[in-house]
């Protein structure tokens, strides 16, 4: 997982070869080149390029355009083309589809309309990437493979026939028996109980469209296995065929996919897509205050908790757009840029922009490029090559490790019950956001860490402070790590509604926090929505005022806990809202609410890890920070997402990687500018 | 209709046996004892628990369990499981299943999802509920039934093929020929005749969603039709094997349903579902201004004008909640309390609450009962002990009357029609929510009166003001029954668009108020609705300002009428607005707009029912009145459904049933508080 | 195109003699003649009084009412009934049926729920309409017939099984090969090559809805054809039959539909269905501040472009409203005259009120005809027997030329990749509406040119500036059109993102422009959306704002070329923003942006057309102009569509049509009043 796949910062862009007139190849490859490119991924999407019929298999076209790169020392990873099958494939074997909840078939004419389910379609799939790999599995222009593109991308729920026949055979697998299946799915609930396998489908259409809770939770883990699986199989196939230290990874960070599990199982490494320009749409409602496109740095750190040396397979360098939605404004001079360290700040090694040449028809016709349609040189294709120029002087940062104050802990049965559970969700939602803005808004780098069955005390002891924010499920093996990481002397904090649930999304008959009731010194005795018809409910610590929003549970502290924080209004006014628990060498802090950017200040403050880097620069708010650090060395990367300049104070000199020598006192970051500084 | 169940006011809890663990049973009846609960009610939803596999039955489970009630003296109301067909049976007898109007079928998973009127649903239905009624009909421990669970709830459209064959048979008996049900629907528009009894279906897909309005009213009537079929054939099988005495109710008040003939046919008592927590979501805007809570009193008017003597089948304990959807927060301290007086203050004898203990697992985990999940005691059951108690302190309210200054006049045929056409709809719900707060803020409190076949002149002169807002359908027998009402003496007060229509929803060819011109002394020269592009149109009415808002027919008054008051402005201004009618002993007082609550501050007052309780008590808006009366005892109900305290005035002495002997002069109501006075 | 129909201002109703009991009839057509109607439409949806049983004919029923017309001398035109195919037929033949995307069938019970193109409906549409024309044919109440009613209202997309079929051989016609289909519909992006023409169908159910937009492009091409040979097979069948002098024509404006080459090709004239109480919804939002039921003209003046001398076969005469949707208020005395004359002012020649007498019945008995369902004189009959009287004083006016400052040009390309494409949508419906609102409040009337294969550089011709706001599609045959314009004199403005495609909706590899670039003197280097994020950009033009709103295109002028404004903000600041190109005799002028009202007022002033009639008439920007002219006479059509006076002053003497002489100064339009002067 944390294998290092670009020795230095490198330069890559998308191409379809099969878009242009070959006399176009040339020029584009040697233009490449000269702006700083060395890689390109092609492929993804041209499975008629290799079977343009059922079974006959050719391998011109590419072999030309491979020789092509080769002679001109472009190096290339090659995608499978699975995520598009062809018209011949789905109008003769229409069960390879997918389908909407009512079982219409999603038809020909996007992309990723299949299902991973269906015999047919691994068959097939299985079949061509075979073919693929087994032609070009060692052409020596091919560095690394993609497989698929963007795995449940578009769409992310499977409702096909073969999906419940494949979810029989998941949950078989899962509970051996109906009644072990009837128990953890509650069905006694509303006289839901199966008597046979075959009255067990994938979610279908309800009187409202509510599904059993357990049923869908279960549902989701199985799309995930599902993709897991066909990625697997197509990992397994390339690996039979290509070469030593060329490279298999996939792109995308998308919904019910476990893409931890993904990479640890099939991957050498994780890409990420990134388009911070959908911050600023036309068709839907801007939010002047939000944080934009520096939001986008939220799905980096989560990209960086599944691979902590990855790469950007997909960078924005123009306008994001279809033709039947999403206009958005060409990116401003410099956004490119930033948005392209913005990557690289976080862990990213490789930055491959999405699209040479922007496509001249079909729906993506207006997901702009580097170039234009005209293929005249242009800003963005300066800007390109002023990146280059760039990597060259950051080149110290390759392989870099971020370097967090703390981390937010997650794991997948509680992000996907906060998918299903509405009561969850709002919770989930804005806790995770408000840890986000308040790392952004006081300088806090931190990582995400995902609880699995792999992770281990050591996973967990590289911070001192944890935060898992509504850990509704609890499971004796999280719970235990958690008690161990405490002990040892971490600080542990916990919101609302911890403990709540099993893995099976029930509810256990005991108070809450359950299984962390051993180190938290609390239970809850009673809980409830803030109401809309009252004021907002806040509590009073140490004579401030805490937020506490969305839901309060009210806590009682057990001797040795110490209540930090009183509810102030309410029906519980007087009541515990934040307690402290010390454990071994560690501790414990419980709050009764969801988190806020104000609380999270104080709590951050009070474990002690808010703003480290505070002795050495002040930044406003309206800057980013973030840190990477490598034998020895640390890199802090300041970056201005405004259309304005903003100011900075080194409290001693530093030396940037771009400017070099900047002494103590205030430095000015032009708009869309930034920094990177050795400390 | 008038029988009564419950001979002193009577506590209650859903429970079901089999969502816990046997050895929770006894503790938990015990427990409710108590608490004051002496009845449950049990077994709706459990068809499993009776018919595991088809044509297998048993009944251990529930013989455990009822007889174990029987020994702990607990009562039960049994509810047959039909709302809830086992996954076996719907997966194999697919054309059970209800369908959406594309002809989807609504699937396993939830409830409800059957149809009323496939041959095997009704044959499957007519044999458990025979099993069961046939072995635990004499159980002595069972004093009650209930059919089914919430008729119509979930969902009240029925498309399925056995829906379009069941309805073509209501067709034929209504209409005999085709020639007739294409004069009634209409059909020469739009070349819409049919030809065959074939080509007639329930609702299906159109180009745009519309439907012909006369086949739609028809088809809510056979969706009613249907339901109480539905619920006549289980009662039938009851009171086959049923002991004397035990009674059959079944609990809502759902749409699509005359829930009037269904009681008169089936039921000994009907029971309501009330839930006022709704009031406060927070997946939806919430309005702090609205009646809230309070609200739910409106549904209260309407069950106790199915059955004066009702129950509460299901009161709300605790939060609200689905997993999919509805956020609720914890009801307040005394809310549970408030809303038990409210369902009593309004008539009911039998307040039962949902749940014991919430459950914890599947779709309703967060419709929170009594109890918690982690079982122990709280500050709910705390409340429902009190309950108890104060139900003692209210023993002589038990069978009281309600005492209602003034009734709002319905009909089904009317309800409908304003469901379907948009035009009747705007003022309909206009005009009744207008009524309610008029009646609420004034402390005039009123009955909901449904003119049907069975009704009598004697049902109407309890009232000495009849507010008929705006019947559009006007048959011979209601417009006779007015006129009858006026004469010895009564006031009637319509509003606009009155007349327009006749049982098929077509529009007369005669001048409004059609049927009704006899006695309204008026007839409407134009008509329209007020424009969005102009001011409020009022009138002037004495000197003084009078709504007259939304729909404005320009009236003209016959000789003997008199012209009470006149529009103000638009192209009509200068023309009768309300028009007075003397008819025999009575009177006919049309309006030719709907109705607001300030306008019925006028006409309530110049009629002489506004305040009937100023002499004896001032209360200001925010608290809710009303009276029951027995025996030549009159009981006022003060309700505070707000956060803070409020204070009434009494002009004399009382004797408050909870508190003793209350002086004249100031009282004060705490938070969610209530009194309960004699006079 | 230009055959004159009605020689003198000709008023009529839409009746349906179906809907009322034959003892009316008389009645109804005596009062028709006395309020001066001297025609009737109808017949259209009267299939089953022709064929009650699949290829039973009948004519008693309209025989019987033709003979009775023609004894009153009421002149008829006869609508063929294919617009609502009978319950007998759509049962028998579901496949005649039109369906919604997924498949689903829209059935019996509205109307246009057939499609166009199974052969068994083109089949039994044929023999009806032929049995009809024989029996009626040369029926001498008859002077016009109606071909169906509304082609494309309810639903302008078809997605039955047969639009399939029919697809494929409209697109093998058009591309012959697959080779070239996939080509222009771009098949290689996300692999979508076709290899069989059975792969083809219209668009289905994709993972999120979109589709390829080439594809899309065709489709609605293949609705425009399927419909427009519908109109020409009942057409051809029509002349057959029918005698000299007897017109034929067909109603409506609706989308997915060449109404220039329809009517070319199949008809005689074209009428108008104008409804403009549309504007005053209570159903929807409703907006104070736009030009409400003034919009209208909007539509006209697209009407004019079909056929310059056109009917009004649909008048409003009655508050709009389905029972299912659309309330609207009644017209306001005045509003029925105005509109009426509304449509005179824009060119129409007859005005035919819909309807009669409201249908007391179905889906549209709120869709208010001339009389109430009382069937008593109300006002609205008043106002129609005044515009007959106003009709007489109006008679110079009968095919009088509308008389336009310039044109606004189109072509169905554009109007259609507008529909498809929401970057070319936002900014043509910008401008389009700002070209309307500019040319209303400046009194610059304007004409729609339509770029048709048969349009001549004369029709171009006839105005001195033409605004094409953004031609995205361009094609040698337009452009070559618009070059020999300029050249001879004329002044072309053009807007942001001209010359972006070719006619297969595909982008052009070359800079905008394209096509265009030899006569605009420009390029563009770089474009964008106006950010969201930014304040708006503006341009500056001789010291003045220039409005540059939506999109802009950042040009640079060739040599020759003038830079007229440059942008004031933004990345592109100082870059020119309007290019003024002198080519010939003429000139190009290229605004780097979408259209608004300000820079219209701006342009206008510029090339000369502002304000045509300022030296004789000065009006508020609330009162509409019109300008008819014929034989030399010029007719000022001014219209108030306020609830208040306004004024207008007269810089000389004119003659009112129907008040005389007016003399130079101020005079006052009532409220909904109107005036017309010879000048």
């Amino acid at each position: 997982m944390s294998k290092q796949i670009w020795p230095t910062l490198t330069m890559g862009t998308c191409y379809y070869p099969e878009h242009w007139d070959e006399s176009l190849w040339l020029s584009d490859l040697r233009r490449m080149k000269e702006a700083g490119i060395s890689v390109i991924r092609i492929g993804e999407f041209a499975w008629n390029k290799f079977e343009p019929r059922e079974g006959e298999f050719t391998f011109d076209f590419f072999d030309r355009f491979l020789d092509l790169c080769r002679q001109e020392g472009m190096q290339v990873i090659f995608g499978t083309p699975t995520a598009t099958p062809p018209a011949w494939l789905t109008e003769k074997y229409p069960e390879v589809l997918n389908a909407f909840i009512d079982g219409t078939l999603m038809r020909h004419g996007l992309r990723k309309h299949h299902n991973y389910t269906s015999p047919k379609y691994l068959e097939l799939c299985a079949r061509v990437v075979t073919q693929i790999a087994r032609h070009l599995g060692r052409h020596p222009a091919i560095v690394g493979w993609q497989i698929d593109n963007e795995l449940n991308c578009e769409c992310n729920t499977f409702y096909a026939e073969s999906d419940s026949v494949a979810f029989r055979v998941f949950l078989r697998e899962k509970y051996g028996t109906l009644e072990e299946l009837n128990r953890s799915w509650g069905t006694v609930f509303w006289n839901q109980d199966y008597t046979g396998w075959d009255q067990v489908y994938v979610p279908r259409p309800t009187a409202n469209g509510s599904q059993n809770p357990h049923m869908e939770l279960d549902y989701i883990r199985f799309v995930s296995h599902s993709a897991r699986r066909f990625c697997a199989m197509q990992a397994e196939i390339l690996r039979q065929h290509i070469g030593e230290g060329v490279y298999i990874t996939t792109n995308g960070l998308f919904g019910h996919l476990d893409n931890h599990a993904m990479t640890r199982e099939s991957l050498d490494v994780y890409t990420y897509d990134s388009y911070p320009n959908f911050a600023f749409p036309l068709d839907q409602a801007f939010n002047h205050s939000a944080l934009n496109d520096r939001s986008w740095s939220r799905s980096l750190i989560e990209t960086r908790s599944v691979c902590p040396h990855f790469g950007i397979m997909e960078q924005q360098s123009g306008s994001n757009g279809w033709h039947s939605r999403m206009e958005g404004p060409m990116p401003r001079p410099g956004q490119l840029t930033l948005w392209s360290i913005q990557s690289i700040a976080h862990g990213a090694d490789f930055v491959s922009y999405f699209r040479w040449r922007t496509c001249n028809f079909s729906t993506e016709m207006y997901w702009h490029g580097i170039l234009n349609y005209d293929n005249r040189d242009n800003r963005r294709l300066q800007e390109v090559r002023n990146v280059g120029r760039l990597m060259k002087q950051l080149a110290p940062v390759a392989g870099a490790d971020s370097k967090a104050a703390f981390a937010l802990v997650r794991d997948y049965d509680n992000q996907w019950d906060g998918e299903i559970d509405m009561w969850h969700r709002r919770i989930q939602q804005a806790s995770e956001q408000a840890v986000f803005e308040a790392s952004q808004y006081t300088h806090t780098p931190y990582d995400m860490l995902y609880l699995q069955p792999e992770t281990t005390l050591g996973d967990l002891t590289r911070y001192p402070v944890l935060i898992y924010p509504h850990a509704e499920i609890l499971t004796p093996e999280r719970s235990d790590l958690l008690k161990a990481y405490v002990e040892q002397g971490g600080t542990l904090i916990i919101g609302c509604r911890t403990g709540q649930k099993d893995p099976d999304g029930h509810c256990v008959m005991q108070p809450m926090p359950g299984l962390l009731a051993g180190i938290t010194g609390t239970q809850v005795e009673d809980f409830t929505f803030c109401s809309p018809a009252e004021p907002p409910v806040t509590a009073i610590w140490n004579g401030e005022t805490l937020d506490t929003p969305v839901f309060n549970d009210i806590l009682t502290a057990t001797p040795g806990a110490k209540v930090l924080a009183r509810y102030a209004s309410s029906f519980y006014a007087g009541e515990a809202a934040l307690v402290e628990n010390p454990v071994g060498k560690g501790r414990v802090l419980h709050l009764g609410s969801a988190f806020s950017v104000s609380n999270l200040r104080q709590l951050l403050a009070y474990t002690g890890v808010l703003s480290p880097w505070q002795d050495i620069i002040h930044l406003p708010e309206g800057l980013e920070l973030t840190a990477r650090e490598k034998d020895g060395r640390t890199f802090l990367f300041l970056l201005n997402y405004r259309s304005e300049a903003q100011s900075f104070t080194l409290l001693k000199s530093a030396a940037s990687l771009i400017h070099g020598d900047l002494p103590a006192g205030q430095h000015t970051l032009p708009a869309y500018g930034f920094e990177v500084i050795e400390i």
